[in-house]
């Protein structure tokens, strides 16, 4: 529990043995957040031992853990990543004997359940990743070549769910593991095994569009183009779709920065910090007032009053969720003299949830089911409010990508549409 | 992972809802002392949520894992408290559907692994308490009385292994749970559902012998015993079976006392205190130098010099398994000034391992294997050294004996006589 | 803050690095207990730096805290230790100078405090100990033998303030430090260098009487005897005084065994153990109700129903304070059987507060002040109790004294008889 | 010892009584980090307790050091803090008798020791805000309002050495305190109450022109400018002096942001990341292998590759101290593509020792004193290296200085010139 670094120490990793490993920083979304929930889970099983990491959610859980129990399996925990690992154990009751074929077991198991995980599973006979047949969760295949101590380059694989992990330990990306595809890691190389289709064979792909939006981290690539560049057109987009006039553009640190420079970039204002980031502000900070507490996430800012005193000011941020941080920042810039501020959001409104793996919050907590724009301009404080269309974020996201999987590109947008891509179980 | 009063703080448990609960303080046996061994082993069943805590080892866990394995269930950990856990679940492939039918799996599972275990089981038709048909391991019923807010009383029931932990919070032992036998424990009472005999059904009961030497705390009563008395009356045996002239008979405090009072009544020789106890010596001690590592025990008693300088002693001990920490402490008192020191072990050599939850160690570790007494006693620095014969301890556990079971009570000596009470599997 | 064992690593004492080092486990008398008040103080001086750990209570400490402030020392703690150190690196305004003449220092300090302490000062010129000239704290030298890596035998010496710490490191005591003399320890040996005396020439030595009745472990040597024998020489006096018909001796283990063997001896009733003490029960234990809490202290102790069933008991505690504990014990006792219970205290009735450095609670907390010894008896449900007399304490310490100092022995008994041996400041 | 917000809990904060406190966040720079360290030093002295806080260095410590334990106060750190508080509390030998007046105490400190400090000292007569003669080090006057239990506003009145701390609080700046300026905070107000001159009156005030180039936030404002304007006009004054033909501007994350703004609007070059910061990667990471060491600092930047793909790069930093963070950064954007990287850095090289309170390495680490720029160029593996001029880096600060003190302004730029304030003492 806790931040890797915190956990492991360089004594923990120089005490592993052995070539291959999996891990899983897990953000818990079914299954709270306690110790036992932590992956990898872990299993004996009559095919030796088995180790399995488990980024999603699956969509029905509930009918799966009912077939589980009932071929006698107790479980430990309510987490659907368990169920997975004890359904890859479970050898078929009828069928011809499967024993330590873990291809076939993988296969059999994206029959049972079809959306959403990207999985990385531990064998004996190496590591298998493998991606949902919708490919809602991302994964991605990389290489490193170090030098061993005879002055030979050596290779490694390593699976990813974000390409920006293999540049930080020297590593380079190769390719997105496809919607569907299993692939195996060995000492010799990787295999691409095979692609399973959705069960319903016509159902486009559907990565995850929030991804793009929020989660990844800037200097990930997913479908051959760079997250970064990706907000920076929805931020050129929206200048298109909800011009304004004003003095300056800026941004809400660090996020919404590339939506930002995009929207300066598009609309000829410059683009002006009005905001520092105060390092040091954590969770625990004590709130001795009513008033203090009003100020909360603004104590995170400081005003860099001088480059916007008397300005109309185009606030950038990348998405509003439930609506609390913005009135703060709004005020800490009005009483430091902002002249106007007008907020764009460089996303659609957020009104359903998701029940693939995203943590958001319930549609009375999302805050476009409760305010039209201008309302909640009038609520955050400012002078008027304008999110981008779900077209604009779809447009901005397909125009820069590269075809590097087989299916043509789909993604989901379910959390701003409601239009799940596969059928809910409730 | 530690002592429960460290690890259970006044709010963890104000915090539990309910009124049914089950812990285990455990002592690793089979499995590691590691976080995922802690007991009781939680899981979601067919049949609702269980919670198993178990005390003993299983003699058949290598055949019962495999099987359990080849059931389709994947285990997290080593132990074979898991398997009983897994066992509990499941439903025979092919049999009556049992469904929450408690008693029928407690009496499946007790058919498929005989011995050695006491069980607690909490379900949602209550708790069951088991013991193996062989009785090795210890189990009691105890009732509390408390006033309720009403002012009216109400009785609650417990299990324990040993019945001194009831009068610490104020309630009473009502009898041993008999080998073989099921308990239920519900908001009503609890009743003997049913004693399970063993598959051979000549064999006789088994009860841990080691518990009256070791393991139990002197205020339990085993057999309608107090574990002291048995303790004095092995004093007494082995003043009558290995006399010797001296001054004083002594303990190597706390464990020895009852045994060398029981000495000293018996041979009439004064008992005398030779040794004090430092509270503060804990395990983590700086150990400067070679000579100060020799002490090393030794460091945890102070002598109480005048009280034997110039005297003959018989020190008194309870057990001999490893014969580390005699040696040190027989070098404090000869160069404190004792004139003789005699060794009298209450107990008979320890020879052959235990399989059925005692942790002793390897039959190389146990000095008994690697030396006569003579031996030993040269080895230890002493002037003699006897232990107590098996018809002594047989004689002394039997002659307080009170038959509170059905059948007539036996005791496992394997330790001490290689003679298990059941077929081993290797 | 805390057990030594706990705080002090293998490797920080690796870490050190020189020949002379000093330490103090204190318990707090004046100064809370707070990390800022923890000892040694270490200095920086004119003359160096120096560390001093003090074991007493300063009865003057109002008014040379005042000249402390006065001499334009800011004081950073409310401790009376700092109060000696900074004395002790302050040079007489306008006397000789003294520079480094650390006994002329030491002196001219035990001139401005009379009583109470024992000091270790480390200095550049080596480790001086000091006791106070009524010798009220204790303070012993002790020598240590040890190999060198050549093979060749050296010498180390000690100060402690109890013997029986020399023995646990192999070392053994070489005589106690005079009232007010001042040792002088190097890499040579120890020099013992002078004898202050009191101010009041006729004052008699005051060593504390109730190191001998609870502070000291029973296998320490005072004035050339064993607190274990005056403890048991107490035990017998208290038969000689306070007879009663009963079947057996009892005692509350630990601290009152000595007592309880001494009385059993005298009376010729036979010594029993009636309480098994519970090693597990800790400060933090769960107190749920009413009904338990009541027991509270008893859940240290189980008794040990079979030895005292039906039995008239004499049980002997070393002293009673503020009278919590005794009740739920005599309850325990009675709820399990006893016929009677007498409580024999094998000290006197508490009266006072100490100034020298004992942490007795205030006059209104001590029981003894509150009720007569037969009220008290009604109190904890005793069927009689009876304290120990000051003479009889007196004379059982007197007995075994050996003359190890040149002045007559003297105690302190003020908090039995409100007679301090000096003057107090108020 | 660590972060604030670790170590200050809402409850410890709620605990606190009283209208006045200090608190001190050190960044130790004489005097190890340990906690004997910590501040504010609290004492005891004739006048009551006193608590202090130092920001900064004591150019005369040594000597100070000496002055204070000759008049007979043994010092417990080796920290010239608390020198300070110590003399503070030394009364004049033969002066007036000064009792508790502080002003006239704290100007004989300042007539004792002259530079550098900003001191906040808490009394009974309210908390004394002290900046040292020079103006060295920095220090600001707030105010607050907020709403009673009553309904009524009251006020509160704060100090802090930077102004940014006020807005996170819902506090505004009132002004500066003036180089060698007491003011004294009570409830009542803030009062300014002296300004001691320095002793050799001719000197300039030398106020730190590092906090503007690195230290300081960037929405602090000091002498009426925001430091991050200063920045940005150093981005300006630095395109003037070193242009470059390039397709970017762009920074190291994010310290450097202002002056690459600042550098982009001057040279025309557009502004693009190139660099995203791992906000998880702590000090901790492990490093398995030598290839992977020398990544070390590139692993807090992850590349945006597609920004600046076969481009040319100028890479503005805020100053270049020992010079091991760059040469990772510029080998992960070659390695990413970039076409060339030019170097230009916001202020001038670093050649000089600082003991005024700013932590510098010696000179032989600093490793401008090691290299030409062209060399440095070479080492980095950059395609060319310029520093900001000394007079380019006095000119951005003092173009949009505004008087706020009663003296002109000059600034210390000791670390680049060599050119000390005051004499140093060796």
């Amino acid at each position: 529990m806790g931040l890797v670094s915190n956990i492991f120490k360089e004594e923990d990793i120089k005490s592993l043995q052995g070539y291959m490993g999996i891990g899983h920083n897990r953000y818990s979304t079914m299954g709270a957040s306690k110790l036992v929930n932590c992956q990898p889970f872990v299993v004996d099983t009559a095919q030796n031992w088995i180790a399995v990491a488990h980024n999603g959610e699956l969509v029905n859980a509930k009918s799966l853990r009912k077939k589980v129990l009932a071929s006698n399996v107790g479980l430990s925990t309510k987490s659907d990543s368990e169920l997975i690992t004890q359904l890859l154990s479970i050898s078929p009751p009828c069928g011809e004997p499967e024993g330590a074929n873990w291809p076939s077991r993988i296969k059999r198991l994206m029959n049972e359940t079809q959306c959403a995980y990207a999985l990385v599973i531990l064998t004996k006979d190496g590591i298998f990743g493998v991606r949902d047949p919708y490919g809602n969760r991302p994964l991605c295949v990389g290489k490193i070549l170090r030098s061993s101590d005879n002055g030979k380059e050596c290779a490694g694989w390593l699976l990813s769910s974000e390409s920006c992990s293999f540049p930080s330990i020297g590593a380079e990306k190769l390719y997105d593991v496809e919607p569907g595809e299993i692939v195996q890691l060995t000492r010799k190389g990787v295999s691409r095994l095979e692609i399973v289709q959705p069960l319903r064979l016509s159902d486009p792909t559907a990565f995850c569009i929030f991804e793009y939006v929020y989660f990844a981290r800037a200097d990930t690539v997913f479908e051959g183009q760079m997250v970064y560049n990706v907000r920076q057109e929805c931020g050129r987009q929206l200048a298109d779709e909800a011009p304004v006039e004003a003095e300056i553009v800026s941004t809400v640190p660090d996020s919404a920065t590339p939506a930002a420079i995009g929207y300066a970039e598009r609309s000829g204002i410059p683009y002006v910090e009005v905001l520092t980031r105060n390092r040091y502000v954590g969770r625990t900070f004590i709130q001795p007032s009513t008033r203090l507490r009003k100020l909360g996430v603004a104590r995170k800012f400081g005003p860099l009053t001088a480059n916007f005193l008397n300005k109309r000011i185009i606030l950038i941020d990348d998405s509003i969720v439930r609506g609390n941080t913005m009135a703060p920042i709004i005020k800490v810039l009005r009483e430091a003299g902002a002249a106007e501020v007008h907020i764009r959001v460089a996303s659609p409104p957020l009104k359903h949830p998701c029940y693939m793996g995203i943590n958001i919050p319930t549609k009375e907590e999302l805050i476009a089911n409760v305010m039209s724009p201008d309302e909640l301009a009038k609520y955050l404080g400012a002078d008027s409010l304008v999110y981008l269309s779900v077209d604009g974020l779809q447009s901005a996201v397909r125009k820069g990508i590269q075809m590097t999987t087989s299916k043509p590109p789909g993604h989901c947008t379910a959390c701003l549409t409601g239009k799940y891509p596969v059928e809910l179980e409730w």
